[in-house]
């Protein structure tokens, strides 16, 4: 038999259980919004019955699986397996999630941050399969990412490496970052600075063909919207995600730099934005590292479809510890 | 017997070879200016002389040694030995001088960028001793790094791993790197930017305490003469060493964020500016990573003397391989 793997994604919106086989294919999946109004245990309980619930309608024991993975968004302690702080999830400040769900198994529970349980599973089924190292950043509301070093993820020493998004890239710059700092990668080049970009493109005159009315909510222009603005277009819409472009280039050739990755995987609902805004990546990162690439790197786009999340989570039971 | 082990060490105006005991001390050392003459060929045969030379005099066989490391600036394919580039050596343009000393003997010879081989002397005998992660800084002319990830060095796939000299953080800077790229943490914050920034301040009508004659030759405004200048009270030279703080400190939250290390060792001229340098490179990272700090992560200055090349090179031959 083919091993089963289980993955568990705790989103902001919506919680997937699902079970995947070994190539990375859905097998089964529960999706629930349940969970937002719910406090620590009674979403740990809620997760633990759909968990044994999806094992139960398809006929498996726990100890057919190797463990169960959870990916959620957040500062995660790895090692402990702790929530320190999630934006998506109301309390869980230093909360064992990882402990609390185990409490309900006897498999091994892994528990780690969305971004590096989906790095992971697109290095185990995506487009990371066949390296031993490579660097995934997912561009979306925020930018995460996930490093893979000889085969496992590089996590650092509480399991919070890899927040590219938080690199300093334009120390004077007028957007400011979730976290407070100005000028982040994240708060130049992603979902969040949409609505900022977009109204300061206004302001120095410039004319949008996607004629919002005057009494639209500026934070509901985002990636959506503007890929709508590039088909029609728009020359706003296609300056803003050049700019974006842009600044992911210049944080891919920081990380370049760095870490010296054979490749870089992009994903993320900003990778919808297509050609266009992935050339301007690739143009600028390459003009930025010219004669200092000395070997392949290959940057390219997620091979893993809408559910990377769970499915990088059932993954994350694939790495070897220690 | 304890363990003696063979360094080398081949910088811009002196090569030095030298034995170290299995405590980073040296036993022995031998230091010359005539490579830089040299052609490829000529310099394999004068450092594999010298290594032979200081093996007699010390009654050492080749087999006592687990090898021979040798460190030097510039670009390393580390898996091959060969320098692609080197700004310290004319010609070496994809020269193999790994495998080239290696036809001297039989023992072992490793090659590796000079950075990654302080930070590894620097695991081993200084500041990272009982840490199985670390980054390093030497910030001098230039600034170079080495990465240690679970005891070893983390070179990435061509061997360039850790240049976060060239990370840019200030893009629309107007100090250009030697890689031809604005801003790069490189071109801000080391020796090399030192003339321009000295220059520039006095252009803002700002007076220092230094009265440099006019004639004074602007490249030899270095960091010897700034820590002149801060122990006279000099306020532009004050003000220098501030910015430099400021970038590093910006640098090294980058690489936080990064990498989430336990340790980061500073070493390399410029941190003989001390508690007044280092002061301003903490409080600028503190203030940037404040709530994001979970684990404790030390910044440190480096331990090891002004031999740090050679040792660390010696060091090289504690690696373990694969």
């Amino acid at each position: 038999m083919n091993k089963i793997l289980c993955g568990v994604d705790i989103g902001g919106t919506k919680c997937s259980i699902a079970l995947i086989d070994d190539n990375g294919k859905i097998l089964d999946k529960i999706h629930t919004g349940a969970h937002v109004d719910k406090n620590e245990k009674g979403l740990v309980k809620m997760v633990a019955e759909n968990i044994k619930e999806i094992f139960k309608r398809n006929d498996l024991q726990e100890s057919d699986l190797p463990g169960i993975g959870m990916g959620c968004a957040g500062h995660i302690r790895f090692r402990d397996g702790v929530i320190i702080t999630s934006s998506n999830l109301k309390g869980f400040k230093n909360y064992p999630l990882r402990e609390a769900v185990q409490s309900y198994f006897k498999i091994p529970v892994i528990l780690d941050n969305d971004a590096n349980a989906q790095a992971f599973g697109e290095y185990k089924f995506g487009a990371g399969q066949g390296f031993d190292d490579m660097i995934f950043l997912t561009i979306s509301t925020g930018i995460g990412a996930g490093i893979i070093i000889n085969k496992k993820l590089y996590r650092g020493i509480t399991g919070t490496a890899g927040e590219f998004g938080h690199m300093i890239v334009e120390p004077d710059s007028e957007l400011t970052c979730t976290c407070g700092n100005r000028g982040c990668l994240m708060a130049c080049a992603c979902g969040m600075a949409l609505p900022w970009l977009f109204e300061k493109k206004l302001k120095e005159g410039k004319k949008s063909k996607l004629n919002l009315p005057p009494d639209f909510i500026r934070s509901e222009i985002n990636g959506q919207l503007l890929k709508k603005g590039l088909e029609m277009d728009d020359p706003v819409s296609k300056e803003i995600i050049l700019d974006c472009g842009y600044y992911v280039g210049l944080g891919l050739y920081n990380i370049f730099q760095a870490l010296n990755p054979p490749l870089i995987v992009l994903g993320g609902g900003l990778t919808n934005w297509g050609e266009f805004y992935l050339n301007k990546i690739k143009s600028t990162f390459y003009n930025l590292a010219r004669d200092m690439i000395f070997d392949p790197i290959e940057i390219t786009v997620s091979k893993i479809s809408g559910d990377a999340g769970v499915i990088g989570a059932a993954a994350l039971t694939l790495e070897e510890q220690g």
